[in-house]
């Protein structure tokens, strides 16, 4: 390495998502973990594509965010997605990782909490990915609790997601989302989903019908301004497009099972449990994981454009 | 439910409540949940008047919370009481369901967590209730942690409760709060209040002797300037008045047996089991809840006044 | 107690502080704890001056924090330090305790988080301590975590220690801290210290080489913005340095069962435990204790100095 040296501005905005923002439009952040340590190489290019298109097809514009030798990008041009895509060592930057990685000039994909700390600082209001970090099955002894939900609680964006995966504690997480005091709302549904289930088994505790339901909530909460958290949208796949029960029953079990076996802890569970899944489900966990991202990216363009029309 | 539609200013102040903060006079916020959920029907509407007149007492102007047809009322008239007091669907609102009850314009009842959120955004600095939410008992494996916590950990509002219920892990509960770094005081005490009981078991950290003393906490902390929480002033019923030792462990074990047996959680387990108190306690839960709500009440009116005098 | 009455500016700082923070020096906060319940009397007088020595050794001006007589000082002169340091009943003060003491007139001796908070208001942006509270032992079960991690996650202070005690639970604080976006930088190791120890069995998430690095993380998170996180600089004894681990572990066993023994918790762990080490080591905790604070201070008034240069 050689000597740090800090640029003045370290955060670029793409120019078509400044002049988005300037315009009025809706903006949805996306988060480049998925790109660079969920989906297999080389289809993440081509779903990195296919997901900023459902960003637009649900009235937005899309902002992949990604750090690049040291810069934050919020929305990557063609050659810098295919460099967060492609390249060997991008790191996984969690928002307490950000400033290193500026400080010391590295390529890195962002998680839940650092996605939505840069678009809270750009100015964006919605963010879409596939999958929230949680409460650690065991975590009561291990006090591993995912950055994420912290991060949520202290930022003001609304976070489209298919809830979190069963690997997690779900109730736990249910109730530490409630204990910081984050509204979680069901997308056309009662219950939370379970990302590659349409059901986790616990409900959420309240449910809107409509985009622009979800978006007069942010509203609302703009107008009261008791607190500068988050919300969650969890927005279920269709059941007839879930992973089916019995095999997602045992893809859970023997990946927790190989985390157990390798020691794999951290920041590489979600990687290395995806990868397992993917290697494992003849084809069923990816096709899942990328619908639901698409479904969550199309629905945030739409919640984007309709903050910003309740808004005016 | 019809279009979404957010009122620009989603607050209302009450003219008495306005002028009280303009002239520098105490006010001091109430929460509603105690009158919708918390206290039978149609002694509420009564109790209410008598809560409002102990702050008055004390020297204070009271402001009760609540929201009505999804707009926030700080400070309610005898009509807006009443329908608090008597609505069949009145919705139990914690801080993060605010937003929700205001974009759907629901009628709700206020929590610690709510009231204290929208006190401070009125400019209320003082808040009475019965008793706090905490770490429940098996939190460890549950997670579930009221939201109250949190809120009163950044919210510069001084609540002044008898503790907090027994049926709560109440040595956690402290730890907790010394985790969040809200000062807890006693008044005219070393113990933690048990709310039904005057002492936990568990001291306070810090004892003050009079109103002025607890005033000047919040004075000095305004002049420090280091963080925002809240401080818990924790008032103890007298040892005479307090539920008789024998009946209140009577009844903790019963209730905790009642909301096992019939699953209740969440935000149901206070009002279930207040009721349940107030079932099988003839008459003695009842009049010790309303006795220490008063007095609370009598007690943050004169906090309020001070700390505007000693402001000044 | 006579009648409460709080000064107007209950925070005085140091003219020879104020002139190096108007001159663009680099500041170093230091805590009174260790100086008041840390270290033995009359040593702990001579201990201080090093303390102050080593920071200029690095290149920074030391500060001292502590509270006197109801007023909050940063930087203390010679007969300040020596109250500080003889006084027999100066309260252990966290952030949560400043209104109290500021209210109540009182001495106190200011910890990570008390002195964290100080150091903040004060603009200056480096604290050296010994060791970090963490979370305890069986806090899954008793929720004692220490009010020194909620605040270094809300303080843009960077603290460096020697990690926390092995009294500890070592890995739930490290899980903790990245729960709460706190940034550890290991100086120089790869291992997190263990206080008396060199290396606690666990990793850092991040290594810097010099003081330079570890400062362009800070003025890294300053041009972000993202959130108001410190950091923490982990700064382990030289392996040749540290206590021998069979003593080590004998110590910590020790120190635990007469923990047990006399029912010792809260605020009176870490002294009562560190009595307990000086007591039985054969002077070995001592000198390692004394050795890490004075490398800690030196390294952090480097860091000071550097964190000047690269803002400039
Ligand atoms: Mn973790
Ligand atoms: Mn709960
Ligand atoms: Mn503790």
């Amino acid at each position: 390495r050689s000597t740090p040296s800090t640029p003045s501005t370290p955060v670029v905005v793409q120019e078509e998502v400044q002049a988005a923002l300037a315009d009025g439009r809706g903006v949805v952040a996306l988060e480049s973990t998925i790109l660079a340590h969920g989906l297999p190489h080389p289809d993440n290019i081509e779903i990195a594509a296919q997901i900023e298109d459902a960003v637009r097809a649900g009235g937005g514009v899309p902002a992949t965010i990604a750090v690049l030798g040291g810069v934050v990008h919020v929305g990557l041009g063609p050659s810098e997605l295919e460099r967060i895509c492609t390249a060997p060592d991008v790191a996984k930057l969690s928002m307490r990782d950000l400033g290193v990685a500026v400080a010391l000039g590295l390529d890195g994909a962002t998680t839940v909490a650092s996605t939505s700390a840069v678009a809270h600082l750009a100015g964006i209001r919605v963010f879409a990915t596939g999958g929230l970090g949680g409460v650690h099955r065991g975590a009561s002894a291990t006090f591993d609790v995912s950055a994420d939900l912290g991060v949520i609680a202290s930022t003001p964006v609304l976070v489209v997601c298919a809830g979190v995966k069963s690997i997690l504690d779900v109730p736990g997480t249910l109730e530490t989302l409630e204990t910081l005091s984050v509204p979680v709302l069901g997308y056309r549904t009662n219950a939370f989903p379970g990302f590659y289930l349409s059901d986790s088994g616990h409900e959420v505790p309240w449910r809107v019908e409509s985009a622009a339901e979800a978006a007069a909530v942010v509203v609302a909460r703009d107008r009261l301004g008791t607190d500068a958290a988050g919300v969650v949208l969890a927005n279920p796949l269709p059941v007839d497009r879930q992973v089916e029960r019995g095999l997602h029953d045992r893809l859970v079990a023997e990946g927790l099972a190989v985390l157990e076996r390798e020691g794999v802890h951290g920041k590489d569970v979600t990687p290395r449990l995806l990868e397992y899944f993917h290697d494992n489900s003849g084809g069923e966990s990816l096709r899942a994981n990328v619908e639901l991202v698409l479904s969550n990216a199309r629905l945030a363009g739409e919640v984007a454009a309709q903050i910003v029309a309740q808004s005016a």
